[in-house]
Order: structure tokens, then sequence, then C-alpha cells
């Protein structure tokens, strides 16, 4: 199909990366997420027709599992173990993240592969990490598609982890569709250090370090969170007995599977009620409305335009010219432009 | 002077409220910031006008003073002693709002004006409550506008009131000269409440109600805040011995005096020194970025623009389509537009 110009239709000419990252191939994969975050406008436009020729051809869904947990508490023992088990019964898991640090370090989080040696050499897991990006919604937005590909990519859980400091964590839940909380066995004064907008949204509260010395520690702190997840109000979206909290042993690897089971158990009584759809969709319409808005800002970013602005900022600056009026004619300029 | 088209320029054509603004009309000020706050497209236009007609002819400045408090600090009762003790001495006193609960309750703060009541008759004083806006952001767009038409009605000072939340104060800081924190006598382990960057922000630490039985708790709460105040980084805008603690009664009227001076010597150090001009320049660079930042995404509330977002984000969120070439779709209709 070509266009009224002759030109090959965009939408409708396959990508090269398509029908590869179909097959489940990692390396293609890897390219797409490339492509995908890429900043430069050939790319975007690339990385816009790749991700919207995939969704028409398939709607494969994995379980999209948002991970947070404060340095220390054990997190790349904790992927390796869970992500293994799960290899292990034959599944294709992929590690995502999203790193708060990424814009201005280039990304600590997963850089360090070698913390999950195992997972990294198995074929059946994909590890990715956080991409470098001047802000953390851009951040967001380009984790939430590389999600999307690993699902083309036929991929059937997606573990998108986190560091906890609040706002990331919002972010990750918008495109999780379970949360989980990685915490590390502490007495009942440290419990407070938990921010209560991310105490809301975790699904699963999993002390680790239940092993040794810190056993009956872990017990304590799970017995301690667990009384204070009932003082949340109950949420629509979740079953009795969620948020639960739960001790498990990365090290060991032990209360991995209950953990896993209780996920499993979560999404099933989402699918069956209606939240797992209804929650998608509220995402993904969330998430468009986002790019809108980055499109719209992205404007901003165009160096003629960013020359123009600086000059008003000067007259503004300086006296010459109220904020308001500057800005009515550098958006008339837009619209002519 | 007429455009092109044969229409008056608007931008020439003197607003009404133009004169009596600038003449210290208390009541066309009211009307004037009315005018201000109003969404209305027409009161919009009429309002970038005559801000920017009267930036023409009066670069006259107050000074402008960022104030917060909790709830229960007696911050009323401060301000009504602090601005009496001004308008005593012949100053012109303006008091502005910027609420964050008022995008829900229609405003709160100074919205009981009967706890100010000899500041409220008082013909030399200005009271205002905050706008109401659908976002904090907003609000303090519109209130920065507000203190300019304060100053082109020769006020002498601006005190630009807020809530201790975090997020107000970040946004008034950004529209005042300087800052000041008022706290309540507390213990030392109530100290660690006040948030970091709030404490940062702040330029003159107020313990209030240094009377009666809470006199000494008052003492050894400035003395705590002082210690503080010492670890923090020195910032390149203060003179030695700033940001400082000091003790006040609002109900005895003590203190006062000598908060006063002190917030005048800051600012005339800061003026001496190139701080203040450098960071009205930079304010004003900063909201007129904002402005136009606000103004992009304004064309999402378009009647119109709203019912496609809302078409397209179904087709998004029943996976019809990939949520960035949605979005590429929709800003390339705005564009047309």
């Amino acid at each position: 199909m070509t266009r009224p110009g002759g030109h090959p239709d965009p939408m409708t000419t396959r990508d090269p990366l398509h029908d590869p990252v179909l097959a489940g191939d990692r390396r293609a994969l890897a390219r797409a997420i490339t492509l995908v975050e890429s900043t430069r406008p050939d790319h975007r436009d690339r990385a816009a027709a790749l991700l919207d020729g995939l969704r028409a051809v398939t709607q494969a869904q994995a379980l999209r599992i948002g991970l947070s947990g404060t340095p220390g508490v054990g997190k790349s023992t904790f992927i390796e173990t869970f992500g293994l088990m799960l290899t292990g019964q034959g599944q294709r898991v992929a590690v995502l993240a999203v790193d708060p640090s990424s814009a201005r370090t280039g990304g600590s989080i997963l850089g360090d592969k070698t913390r999950m040696d195992y997972l990294t050499r198995d074929p059946k897991a994909f590890i990715r990490p956080s991409p470098a990006s001047s802000h953390l919604g851009g951040v967001a937005r380009r984790t939430r598609e590389a999600v999307s590909l690993c699902e083309a990519a036929g991929f059937d859980v997606v573990l998108i982890e986190t560091v906890g400091v609040g706002q990331s964590e919002t972010l990750v839940a918008q495109i999780s569709d379970l949360f989980v909380l990685l915490l590390a066995p502490a007495g009942g004064d440290e419990l407070q250090g938990v921010k209560r907008g991310i105490m809301e949204i975790a699904d699963l509260i999993l002390v680790n370090k239940a092993d040794g010395e810190l056993k009956s520690t872990a017990r304590r702190t799970v017995a301690d969170y667990a009384g204070a997840l009932r003082l949340l109000r109950k949420r629509p979206n979740d079953p009795d007995g969620f948020p639960k909290a739960l001790a498990v042993s990365a090290l060991e690897s032990s209360g991995l599977e209950k953990a896993w089971s209780e996920m499993q158990s979560l999404a099933d009584w989402r699918r069956a009620n209606g939240y797992w759809d209804a929650t998608r969709a509220e995402q993904a319409a969330h998430w468009f409305a986002e790019e809108v808005r980055a499109g719209l800002l992205a404007q901003l970013d165009r160096p003629e335009t960013r020359a123009r602005m600086a000059e008003m900022a000067r007259d503004v600056a300086s006296g010459r010219r109220a904020a308001r009026a500057a800005a009515v004619d550098l958006l008339e300029m837009l619209r002519g432009a």
C-alpha cells in the first residue's frame, strides 16, 4: 500500500526488527529497545511505527511486576534467584529498570549485570538497564514501551525494578499489573521510614534476608508490616488478605515459591474480576496523555525556539515585558511555525 | 495607534483599570487581580495587556516576603501585628496567599479575614485570599501577577502567605525576595518535622509565641534551629549570619522590630551585592518559561481536543493503537488546527 504521494506508508511497511522481535530474538529485542529510547527524530518515527505495527499483530500480555527496594535490601540477589526459579519452570523472564538517577549518572541500577551472573546467561532471560533520559517521566515512558516490546517478544513475566524514593515507584506502578516492595528485617521504629505513599501502592511486601541470625527479626518485621497494612483502607481491586506481607530469603531461596503463588493468585483474581483489563486500559490512557503532553512541550527543545525563548526571557528578566504577554507572543510564533 | 487591520492595538489602548491601579486605588487593584485570575479567554487577553501596559510605565518594586507556617503557629496574629507595625511606620502593605488546598476547597487561607480584623480595615493595607485554580502551579502564576499589580499600585511590602507542605513553599520562594518561616516553640525531637527542603529556602526562622509559659521553650527552640541552620551549607546569596533564627511574640508584639530590621538588612545586602536583581531576573525567566509551558498544555483543554483525545484514549486503552503513534496523530491534528 502506498500513500497518494507515491511514498510507501511507514505504517504498513514492516520494520526489519518487526519479525525477529515477534520471534523472540533477544538481540533484535535489545535493538528495538535502543530504537525506542533514541531521541533522534527519524528513530522516533521508526519506533512509533514499530510499536504500532507490533500492537496490530499481537496483544500478548506478560505479568508485569513492579519491584522496589532500597539499596542493601538484596534486590539483585532476589531478582537473580526469583528469575531463575521462573525460568526453571519454563517461563521467559525480562528484567527492566527505572532508575531516577540515570538522568545524571547514565544508569546505575542493573548497570552491574555481574551481580546477576546466572540470570544474565540464562537463554530464557533478558536483562536491560534503565534508559538514561533528561527526566524521570521520560524514562518511565520509554520503559513502558520496552515492556510492550518484551510482551511482543513472548516474555511471560516482566520485572520492572526501581529504587525506593517515592516518585519512581508511582511511575513504575503505572506500568505494572502488581507491585512488590522488598524490605529488610528491621525494628519497629524503622517501619516509619517507608513512605506511606509506597505502602499504599504495594500489593505484596516481601521481607528479605529471613535467614540465619535475622530470621526471627524478619518474622517480627512481617508481623509489623502486616499490622500496618491492615490499617490502610482496603482498595477495591484487592481480594481479601491483600496487600500481604511475607518473609523470604533470596539467599536460601526460601519463600519464593509462596511469593510467586501469591502474585499469581492476585493476578488471577484481578483478571477474573475485571480489574486487570480496567487497570491496563487506565494506564494506557494515562500514558497516551503523557505522550501528548511531552510531545507538546518538545516543541520548546527546538534550537530556534530555544534561542527565541532565551531572548524573550532576557526582556522579561530586565522588566521590559510582562511574562504573560511575552508568553502569548512566543505561543503565537509556535503556532505560526 | 492602530494595527494594519484597522483595529485598535490592545497593547497601546489603556485598560480602564490602568490609571486607578497606578494611583493605588484598592478597589481597582482588587478588580485587576480578579481579571488576572480569570480563565475566560477575553479576560486573559485583557489581563496580559494590562500587566504589560503597567510594566511599561512603572518598575516599582516592593519587598516581597514569602511567609510559611503550619496551622496553629499563630500566622494570622503574626501577619496582623507585623502588618500593623509596618503601616504604623507609613508603609503600604499587601497580603496575598498561595493555598495548595484552594483547588479543592475554594481557598481557606485568609478566607476568614476576621482573624485580621484591624489590618483588614487599615487603609494602608490590602488583603487578598488565594486564587482557586485547578493546580498549584496555576495558583502561583496568578499570585505572581497579583504581586506585580500590588507593586504597580505602590505597595511597599507584599507578604505572600502559604502553609507548610513543601511544594507550595518552593513556588512561593520563586515569587519572593526573601522567605520567612514561622514556627512554634517545640522540643528538640519535633525539629525533625520541618522538611529539610523548607529549611533550605528559609532566610529567617521566627519562633513565635515567645511569651508567657512558652518563653523559655521558645528560646531553646531558637537555639536548636540556629544550630540546625549552621549545619546547612552557606548559600552564596547570604551575608554572614544568615539564615537566622529569632524568637518573636505576635501576641505581645515583641521581637517584630528586630525581625523587620533583619529582613531589611538582608534585602539591602542582596541589593548592594547584585543578588536582588539577579534573583528577580532568574524568577522572571522561570515564570516566563512556566507561562509558555502552561500555554502549550492549555491547547488540550479545548472541548474539541478533549473529545478527540478521549476517543483516541479509548483506542489506546483497548489495545488497537500504541500510545506513541496515537499521540503523534493527535499532535499533528493540533498543528493543523
